[in-house]
């Protein structure tokens, strides 16, 4: 977690687009995704994102721009995944981040500069994948802030379980169908017990709602029956994203006991074109423990690392577009901002949880962090906490909308960043979706 | 479900080992796997079971025994994993099946015959891996009498969850702990909470199980957003195996308030190297229906083939041969007998149930029953239940030891098999594995 100068905030592109403020996507950024031209049928490539432009990869490794690791690690990037360069490790991220870094710096020049400067493609003009084959998808509930608040919709008495101080919860999730930000999915159709029925109905999602979450894409993984000690957690993890765990309360509600969440979830879950890497990071790292007068982690999940640093302070918000706001061509209206610096345990717990009982992590596979909600109502990271349980309705101030749940043609849009004086700004940029309508069968 | 030539039980094979009573892979079997040479470097490739040999696809593949459409589908199964044949599709899958079988019919002859005669691998020099690359596993719970024994360990007044009778419960596994039968694994590490206590301790499983299942294997999939209807479902199905779902029951009962088991499941997941076609199990298809003074299905999960011969009359045994067994020389001792004729469910409902919402399944995607238990204590599918959550001693009586919950050393083998007069016997092999002590870190 050290700073180095590639964290100096400073330090400016030729690239003018990544100079302004706000941008998300700064020298000191450097994030890494799949791409094509939108439209095309060329194969999805690497990508890495500055300003407002592309470095396509796959066209930077055909050229003689970077020798040494950076350039190994280059090629692993020229495919339609990056699953081969997350293997690589924390050097050649690092490498390849620097090596980019110092092509783009305002006083860069030469042949190496004018190679990268030709594998520019305008982020305008570009369509996003997955960046990873995503073998397996885990989510995890780390929030004790929307623990609390779901609990008391299902649970008002005891709304957190007596294992959520102890240990980061989680639960397997489904891969096959995570999609890029921007996919468009259909409302889900399933069951669900109305209260007081003697029967189920089946038909359309009643109560869709959106989760706010971080996801992060694991680097090198492990061996089926070892265990990531925490001290080493961190060089397992590539980066992070923004992800929206699109949940049908109802049917979730309905089906979750006694094994937990299958269709409420398994439906869509959106993740961010742009994987923002540990090391872009560092300047918000955070200090981290959990209050004194409240259990404190068994000492395979402590480290004085992890007490050190093993916080982020990424700031989030949630944006509602619905079919009116685009139709009078009003702004989003904002339904709730936050940020992770609330979360009960740390991206690096969760990854030696995950591997405590033996379990094999490989490359690409994506971790969520769970709904990251903060500890006031507006902080929340679900509408089904906005809207207490679906009983209060949420004003839309931009059309004079209401809502309890999600309604067709809204499109959720997830935003994060990291920003604070002395450091440049980290963005992670958009995630979105839009719901269709059912497809009544 | 129609019977056609290849069910005739009088057919006989040139194999003589094929023709032996009590063999598992007779010529109206014909099960698919992955194999190579034992200790070998070869890449694994594609086979079948006959009597005592595998059928190397590979091999096959090289020679111009097939034409047509079963040559096409041949050489799918040439490669490291079945996932393409799978995606083929019935037609596909019944054309090389046929063919296999027709060059095996003891009256066969010519070239054709011979090259496959050339391409025969003995079974006791052959290692196995898991025959398709696993997109995604799912594990059903779909057993009244597992569901209503184990709720009685957790929940004394109220087993059942009121859902239970409604739809096929499932939650999602870990796909990248899905090991072939015969891969030991350690006893994992994690955090329990013992009775009482205020805190929960870490430390190695102290009442790990196993849970007796049948897998089966997807073959072409459906696309996000699409449902695959109960009438078409089985088309969807490639096959069936013998799946061991291992549970950490300390750990997975700590941990799984509220969303379902997590790492008390995915430290390891065993399956049989034979995948039983369900053409293969035509004649042992059964009719399937709920008793008419409980819940019926609502339509979606109600067909009139589903009715008629839904089920699949598979007869199932556990087996545990301990350290002692070994030593001795003695016989491993019968833990459990009972058959998949019980499950509340069929496999064609999980699949439904499973796409009701949209998740997109794909070729090669590995479905669990959950644990098969029949109706009388004898016939529990896990030892959970056969010790009353671990009240009561298990007697072995090859060596006089007892057993709560499982012990290092163990080796739990499963068993299945099809049986009953005018039709051939149908085996699915077996799936072990034995249990190494923890790696305590």
């Amino acid at each position: 977690m050290e700073l180095n100068h590639t964290h100096d905030p400073r330090t400016r592109s030729w690239l003018a687009s990544a100079n302004e403020a706000g941008c998300d996507f700064p020298i000191q950024n450097l994030p890494f995704g799949g791409f094509r031209k939108a439209g095309s049928n060329e194969a999805f490539r690497g990508g890495v994102a500055i300003g407002d432009q592309i470095i396509d990869l796959a066209a930077l490794s055909q050229t003689d721009a970077l020798q040494g690791l950076p350039a190994l690690a280059l090629r692993t990037c020229a495919g339609s995944s990056l699953n081969d360069f997350m293997a690589m490790g924390p050097v050649a991220w690092r490498a390849l981040r620097h090596a980019l870094f110092d092509l783009l710096r305002e006083d860069a020049s030469g042949e190496a500069v004018q190679a990268l400067r030709n594998s520019l493609v305008p982020q305008l003009e570009a369509e996003h994948t997955v960046p990873s084959r995503i073998g397996n998808y885990t989510d995890f509930y780390t929030s004790i802030h929307h623990a609390r608040n779901v609990g008391r919709v299902i649970r008002p008495d005891d709304p957190l379980t007596p294992n959520f101080q102890w240990l980061p919860i989680a639960y397997h999730g489904r891969a096959s169908s995570v999609v890029i930000s921007g996919t468009p999915f259909h409302r889900p159709m399933g069951q669900a017990m109305l209260p007081g029925a003697a029967a189920p109905v089946y038909g359309p999602c009643a109560r869709l709602d959106f989760e706010l979450e971080l996801g992060f894409y694991i680097g090198p993984g492990n061996a089926m029956g070892e265990t990531v000690p925490l001290e080493q957690a961190e060089a397992h993890i590539f980066g992070i994203c923004l992800l929206n765990d699109w949940s049908a309360r109802d049917h979730q509600f309905w089906e979750m006991a006694p094994l937990g969440p299958f269709l409420g979830k398994n439906f869509c879950t959106s993740v961010s074109p742009w994987i923002v890497t540990l090391e872009a990071l560092a300047p918000y790292r955070v200090p981290f423990a959990h209050p004194a007068n409240e259990p404190q982690p068994l000492p395979y999940l402590d480290a004085p690392s992890n007490r050190a640093h093993g916080g982020v302070d990424i700031q989030l918000e949630v944006l509602l577009e619905t079919a009116q706001h685009r139709a009078k061509g009003a702004a989003p209206d904002r339904l709730s901002a936050t940020g992770f610096r609330h979360q009960y345990w740390t991206i690096g717990q969760m990854v030696t949880q995950h591997t405590v009982g033996g379990c094999n992590l490989q490359s690409g596979d994506l971790l969520g962090t769970g709904t990251i909600s903060g500890p006031t109502p507006a902080e929340a990271g679900a509408i089904v906490e906005l809207s207490l349980g679906g009983t209060r309705d949420i004003e839309l101030p931009g059309t004079g909308e209401r809502r309890r749940f999600l309604e067709d043609g809204d499109n959720v849009i997830l935003r994060g960043w990291c920003e604070k004086p002395g450091a440049a700004r980290i963005g992670f940029g958009q995630c979105s979706g839009e719901i269709l309508p059912a497809r009544q069968g």
